[in-house]
């Protein structure tokens, strides 16, 4: 008897996955659990996808509609795209199979800030839910699930859906149980009520989330581990990026415009996000918090040196050293660790209020200080604006970082204007590469455009994006925001066509 | 004597708006109130300029940073414009005179959201305000002020500034006296605090605006109007794009997600959303609220007719006859008008938790529901982005409205990428022309383009937009968001070069 499942009733559900697959049909629309590669449904997935194949070999039509948290793993969405079984994907992904079927056509992919995603499935606008499949670290007595590594849209999903199929882990720690605070409160418009967090380590729930379990439909017994990838050692680049961001957040405390121990930090997933970690490792800053997105293995560094007093996020995304450090020891981290539902670990309210420093990756800016996060070359998909969005528009002080080239220095990540938008001119307030900084705060678009080109842009593109520039001073009409709509893509028509960003001659 | 002076110590402090005018230095940083052409002080500003173009006779260098709640008038931005003498400008304006400045380089302008400029200067990112210069409509014993027909920044401004020139204006009615909602338990992270706003017509705050009398070094006193403008008659277009909204609403509300009363309405100032309004007026809805940024003349017809049942906003934008009549008759209308300070007007908490409609006049879409709310022809700034982005990013619905063309039918509305984006794939929901409305929640990229060109782009564009889908399908080698970057603003450069964006061929 596996005693993670309490629940007599729900004890009798227990099958395998190829028989809790053989209950969802062609066309099903799914809410899966799962974010950053933690908390994922590992089993039915897979046994899915089999089912799927198999009808494909028989001639029949066979895809799903799939809602997640976030990115999963190759044992969700590679396993069902793979197969060509996703017809519909929401919100974020960044699995290479899935985004390959994305860039080709296969399946239909809306790129949703986070916070967004669980409020569009509760009013009904994405039409009715058939299942939610989420993972577990117990059952309990009553019926109701404890979360694993991660939260994500768990919550709304086992609210809406028809049916519930339970995947209970036990790779994953019964430690973490109190760990997670999930709110029910949260309602749709009219009935909204005030998210009473004042601090980033508020708890306004409970441990577990409440389901009806006559919804139950299956529950299936796993034992396999997050598919998380170990982060490679900073390289010098990032540590120069991370460097001028702790800098200038210094020189903010020493102008008081920020406290002593700044505001609660928000930072995506990354290499720079980790080098940042690393630095506020090594600095002076005591008695930190953050309020972001997801746990990364930094964050728990500064939990350990007494330095991150507390950090909110909806989940882990940690290197595998790490998730089993997790597992081992979640008991000592629950006093400093919560896991909230994406909606509020990303909510614009308490964003707002708590006046977060927020710390994105990008794939390219312009001169105006607009940000591309999403489309390389403005039609692929990448992996999706995740939370930067819901971060970046709320954030006290919004940051954006890349290094200043890629693909072998043949790409810049400034350019004269972006392929597509997915940060405005009026939410990016500083942007930073290898190269320096650009403070944009309060400037005009003309000198917004020299302090980038003067401090971000790698020396090998300097002057023809000066060159860019002043030619738009000279040929736009209209002095606001110059350019040259004839030449704006000339960059990244030559890179399509040649291989590279440096033109040969300008016009 | 004046009898809405009543503290003595600032009654000491009156003279002429030309004394008042030659304690401002050039390079002063000037906070002044005015918000869609209310409120704005009347005769300083005239004043200043005439000192600055003594000056600028004189040879000598004068100019100010003028900041303001929003757009103000011809007394105060074109005054200043109109002489150079605004070096800088933030946040939103809509004067002809100063546009032109902007768009010849003289000015330089910063355009940022509504919500998010009085925290700017709140913070020191600014500098040092050295003067608020607002309206009042008396000066309380304890020698507090009295807002006019707007709040907007006043309430920071009057904080921030080291000195305060005041305009009693006994043009504006003292009735209004009980309709503002100031506020003072707004402060800077990290200590600020959940606003307590639940309901529309919550009051929160005080009636008045609190100052330090000490800081005070001029009270002027005035007799003139707001400078605002009649309403043209509704059009047929308006008409027509005001009726697919209120079908799109009844519909939502036939389907459950909205509730028969609607959620609070927000609306851009213009022609549509004044016919939005007649529409709501000719409906059976009823027990509606509001809470948007300015009251028009069509909320007062709907409190009029027993159908608005409370609206807040930051300040009213009245035709004249309306504006006689709220001065007559304010007293009546303070149950239902709740008038704010602009950061809580159009902050995203309350936005967000009272699940806003929000409806937005724009300058073009495009097929990938991007929209440019700014600048013609991705370089000419219009007036701004004012609160068009504090609404959209949190409303429960965002929509944008236009006629799909402009300029005797040369430009369409409906481009292949927008010239300038203000608003992204993901927050814009629905887009409406007088041709129809496209519902975009929740689709791929490829399915909002096919619904855009289908629904809301003008028969003369139909074909050609069809082609430049149907172009990018082929040669764009990534499918999720197909662009040919060779040829996106081929129409805006055809309007620049030949006056038109119907193209002779295409490519």
């Amino acid at each position: 008897m596996n005693e993670r499942i309490s629940n007599e009733k729900l004890r009798g559900k227990i099958m395998t996955a190829d028989e809790a697959a053989a209950l969802i049909p062609n066309g099903a629309q799914i809410g899966f659990g799962g974010f950053t590669g933690s908390g994922y449904p590992k089993e039915l997935p897979q046994a899915l996808a089999n089912r799927i194949k198999a009808a494909h070999e028989r001639g029949e039509e066979f895809t799903v509609n799939a809602f997640t948290g976030a990115s999963t793993a190759p044992e969700l969405d590679g396993a069902l795209a793979g197969v060509d079984g996703m017809h519909y994907r929401m919100p974020y992904q960044s699995d290479p199979t899935l985004r390959k079927k994305i860039n080709d056509g296969t399946t239909l992919y809306t790129d949703i800030h986070l916070s967004h995603s669980a409020q569009l499935v509760a009013e009904g606008f994405m039409g009715k839910l058939d299942f939610a499949v989420v993972e577990a670290v117990r059952i309990t007595e009553d019926g109701n699930i404890v979360p694993t590594s991660s939260v994500g849209n768990n919550k709304t999903y086992l609210d809406m859906a028809e049916k519930i199929i339970i995947e209970v882990n036990s790779w994953q720690s019964p430690d973490l149980e109190g760990m997670h605070d999930i709110w029910n409160g949260y309602l749709t418009p009219p009935n909204r009520p005030i998210i009473p967090i004042n601090n980033v380590g508020d708890r306004i729930g409970d441990t577990f989330l409440t389901i009806d379990s006559d919804k139950v439909v299956a529950v299936i017994e796993t034992t396999d581990r997050d598919r998380n990838s170990p982060f490679k050692p900073i390289d010098d680049d990032s540590r120069a990026i991370a460097g001028y961001l702790l800098d200038f957040y210094a020189n903010e405390v020493k102008h008081g415009r920020l406290p002593k121990n700044l505001l609660p930090l928000q930072s995506g997933v990354g290499n720079i996000p980790n080098a940042v970690l690393d630095g506020l490792l090594h600095s002076d800053l005591e008695n930190l918090t953050s309020y972001t997105e997801v746990i990364q293995d930094g964050m728990v560094d500064l939990i350990d040196a007494g330095k991150l007093a507390v950090a909110s996020a909806t989940a882990f995304s940690l290197s595998p050293d790490y998730a089993h450090n997790m597992n081992e020891n979640a008991k000592n981290y629950r006093k400093s660790i919560v896991l909230r539902p994406q909606e509020i670990s990303n909510h614009p309210e308490v964003i707002r209020r708590l006046g977060v420093l927020s710390c994105n990756g990008m794939i390219e800016a312009d001169i105006y200080g607009n940000v591309n996060s999403t489309h390389v070359m403005g039609t692929r998909m990448m992996n999706g604006i995740g939370g930067s969005g819901d971060f970046t528009r709320n954030a006290y002080i919004s940051a954006f970082v890349s290094p200043s080239t890629a693909k072998d220095g043949a790409i810049s990540a400034i350019v004269p204007m972006v392929s597509h938008v997915d940060h405005t001119e009026h939410d990016v307030m500083v942007i930073i590469t290898e190269q320096g900084i650009a403070d944009l705060r309060g400037l005009a678009p003309r000198l917004r455009a020299q302090k980038i080109i003067d401090n971000c842009v790698h020396p090998d593109f300097r002057a023809q994006l000066q060159e860019y520039f002043d030619h738009s001073l000279v040929t736009s009409k209209a002095k606001h925001t110059p350019h040259d709509l004839r030449h704006s893509y000339d960059w990244h028509l030559n890179f399509i066509e040649n291989g590279t960003m440096k033109l040969s001659h300008y016009r």
